[in-house]
Order: C-alpha cells, then sequence, then structure tokens
C-alpha cells in the first residue's frame, strides 16, 4: 500500500515500512509507520475524556495518523470530525485510516499556528490534543524524523493551548493528554485563556505519581479548577504475569471504547 | 490573658476573646482568637510537609498565630524561626504563643511585599505558607475582620511565591498549602521563578477530588514537576460513626508530629 495524495511524493513511509493495527478491540484499524512514531494507549484515553455527542464538532490539533480522533468517531457517531497535522507523511496516512474506518473526516496538512481559512472560519465544540512529550530544545532527537518531531515538536504548549482557545465556541471543551511533568505550563497557559480546568492525573499503579494528565478547560469557564483522583491503569503493586494487568475499567476504555466518566 | 506588646493596644483580641488549644497531641499549645481565624490542620499538614532539619534557617510567610512554625519546631528542634504576618493582633500572639512554646522565633508585623532589612538580608533554607484561602475581590467578607484578612487576602499568589523566591537560598525550599482549586495560579508563579516542583494532592477520602494541595519547590531546581499520588485523610467511603475517622498516617501526623515522607 503505497500513500499519494495532496501533499506530494511519499519518500519517508511507504507500504513496506507500515502496519495496519487495531484499537478499542477491533473497532478501529489505523495505518502506522513501523519505525515512526506509534500510537499507544494515551490518544484512546484521550479519545475516552472527549464529552462529545452527536452532532457536534470536533478538531484535533497535531492529530498524527488520527489515533484519538478516529477512537472518538467509534464511540460517538454522528460527529464532524477535523484535523490538522503538520507532518503530510502523517496527514496522509491520516486520510487513509478515515477511509479505512468508514469515517469522514477533514484532514489539513498545516502548522496550529497558520491554519487554513476554511478552519479559521469554524468553530468547534471539542478541541483535542495529545501535545509531542518532549521539548526538542533539550535532549537529542529521535532516530527517525517523524517520531522525532511526533516526540518533541517545537511548540510552546501556550500556542497548542492559544490556537484551541481560538477555534472553541463559547463554552466549548479542550481536552488534551501530556506528560504529568509539563502541568506546569500547561496550566499556565490554560488559566490564562480558559476557565472550568479539571486535571485528571493518570497513575500507573496505586501510590504512584502521575505519569499522564488529562486536563479540560472550557472557553468561557467560570467553574473553580478541579483536581481529580487519579486515573489508575494497572492493578496490583508491580507487574508479576504474562501480558497486561490493566484494571478493568481501563480495559473496558482500551478494548470496547468506554468513555471516561464526566467528573460530578 | 491580655496581649500586649510592640504593635500597640489590642483592641479587637482580649484574653475573653482567646482560647488555648492544644495541636500533635498536646507539644504545641496556640492562643487563638475565639472568633477569628483558628487553626484547623492544615499548618498542620503543612509543617509535616517541611523538609527541613536542624540548624536551618526557617520562615513563614503570613504566620498567623504561628500554628505551621511552631508544629514544625516541635518535630524539629534547633532551626532558626521567622514568620511574618500583617495583622498585628494574630502577630502579637504568635509571639505569644512562641513563649508559651519555650521557642525562639522573630516575629515581624508587616506586609510580605514589605520586609524589614534585617529579613531581607537573610537567606532561608526554607520558606513556607498557607496563604488566605479565597480572593476577597470576589464574593462577600467573613464578618470578622481578622479572619476575613487571614481566610481572603488580597495579595496575588504571585507575590507569595515571588518573596519566597527571593528569601530562599540557592537550592532552598518553599512548601506551601492552599486550596486545590488554585493550582493553576500556584504553578503558573511556580514555574516562572523556582523549579524541581512537587504536587501533592489532599483529598478527604479515596476517589474523591483534591480539596487541598500542598506545593513545594526549589529555587534554582532543575527537576521535572511531578505529580504525586494524593494523600487522603480518612478512612471509608464516608462518615459513619461519632469522632473522627482519620486513616493511621494522618493521625501520626496530627497527634504525634509526624513528618510527611519526602517523595522518592
Amino acid at each position: 500500500m503505497r500513500p499519494s495524495g495532496p501533499c506530494g511524493t511519499m519518500t519517508s513511509i511507504s507500504g513496506d515500512n507500515l502496519t495496519q493495527d487495531a484499537f478499542l478491540g477491533g473497532r478501529v484499524q489505523l495505518l502506522q509507520p513501523r519505525k515512526g512514531y506509534r500510537a499507544g494507549i494515551d490518544p484512546v484515553l484521550l479519545a475516552a475524556a472527549v464529552p462529545a455527542t452527536s452532532g457536534e464538532l470536533v478538531l484535533e490539533l497535531g492529530c498524527g495518523v488520527g489515533a484519538a480522533l478516529f477512537c472518538l468517531g467509534a464511540r460517538v457517531p454522528g460527529l464532524t470530525l477535523a484535523g490538522i497535522e503538520v507532518q503530510p507523511d502523517y496527514a496522509e496516512l491520516a486520510r487513509q485510516n478515515a477511509a479505512l474506518n468508514g469515517m469522514e473526516a477533514q484532514i489539513h496538512t498545516c502548522d496550529l499556528r497558520q491554519l487554513p481559512g476554511d478552519l479559521r472560519n469554524t468553530c468547534f465544540h471539542h478541541v483535542l490534543a495529545n501535545p509531542p512529550y518532549y521539548d526538542r530544545t533539550k535532549g537529542s532527537p529521535a532516530p527517525d524524523s517523524g517520531r522525532d518531531m511526533a516526540l518533541g515538536g517545537d511548540t510552546p504548549m501556550a500556542d497548542w493551548v492559544e490556537t484551541a482557545a481560538r477555534r472553541l465556541r463559547p463554552k466549548g471543551w479542550l481536552t488534551l493528554i501530556q506528560k504529568a511533568d509539563r502541568l506546569g505550563e500547561i496550566l499556565t497557559a490554560a488559566t490564562a485563556r480558559l476557565g472550568s480546568i479539571t486535571v485528571l492525573p493518570i497513575a500507573g499503579r496505586d501510590g504512584r505519581d502521575a505519569d499522564r494528565v488529562i486536563v479540560q478547560a472550557r472557553k468561557d469557564g467560570r467553574a473553580p479548577l478541579r483536581l481529580l483522583a487519579p486515573l489508575v491503569l494497572h492493578t496490583g503493586p508491580a507487574h508479576l504475569r504474562d501480558g497486561d494487568d490493566y484494571g478493568p475499567f481501563i480495559r473496558s476504555i482500551l478494548r470496547e471504547g468506554a468513555a471516561l466518566p464526566r467528573p460530578r
């Protein structure tokens, strides 16, 4: 399978370099580069956290091959899906993945600071994002340039939040997942621009530090910030047997496309 | 018992208006205004979180009657204790409480943005603070003006952090306790000025939102932010019987002056 599309010749990703992987117990199939950035559970958790309902407009910033967008589309039918992705190869795979999963999605190849006109004229009920996890100005790049870009972008967190805030309708929700150690940057940006913030810590095991956070914030929201009880991924104090040891609730999110409950 | 001291005649707080209360299982005695701001468990938890060792210099910003400062002094002997408090009556009670507990402490009556010269010339190993919990520019004031000031100050969180940062030695620690809903303001200020931040959520019960956070940050710290597992105060899903239902670890902090463990 050779990707092709409006963004020109694919040189770095061709059929031999792709895998097709199942998400949500097979309900979502994703073509991914064999060696580049590959979706793990984070985009699945992100999709499970977006409080979207049928008929709403959804935009993902930095959608990669579309893992979060299509997991969300599989869980909530009737959404209008859009994504932007700065890397043309990944954007093209996202277009192919939309077709592979029988979903319609407008995927734009662009930087999030330079959205095309039709996106700038649209306001969304939901914006989601799984921004790169490492600051590329520190540390050495990954050997694969696409993986390097997906893991460690050079766009400040404030720009992710600013773009989201501009594209949200009043009372619209930003939902993002990120490494917990960037909570300071995220909250600095989110408190300046949005409100009604909730922080969901995600810990590998009970009693451990959070590895990830899912932060939600609402345009024009006025509710106080909430720091929720952690979501704990694995059962028991350590990994003791073959296979995964996800708790039943996490398993229902990953395998059956369950939603994260809205905070009460 | 009638307070008197360098800050002039006490009009709002006299002997009849005071109570003497036991903290840390009686190891610390505190004179407090009967009707004003009264220390609960938060200053005790704050004191338990400060990683001070004998011989170090400690400054509390907004020390009130000295609950946190003297709980810390009781747990760690050999500290040099200083506190500032903007309300003269509370500052004077802090001086009396130092004597009552056989501790030496320099208590200054001043605004944290206008420290006296001898404090401006001193660098501390630790700064602690339990800033007011409500923004006085929103909502109505408490009937008692002292309680109102202690509960809802008008000093921005950034000024608390800025003053702490200026008064800390290199690698010195700021430790503060605050309502969890102000985590955004706290991290905005702390990430701009300090590093090696840890956030300890404090929840009433397992699975509940955090009510409080203890945030620690280090001057010139370079370690990534850590979001720790919550400290859970009470056992069981709800308050089911007379008396308190603190868990054994919390009880050891409140009754025996145990320290919160340093994050590993």
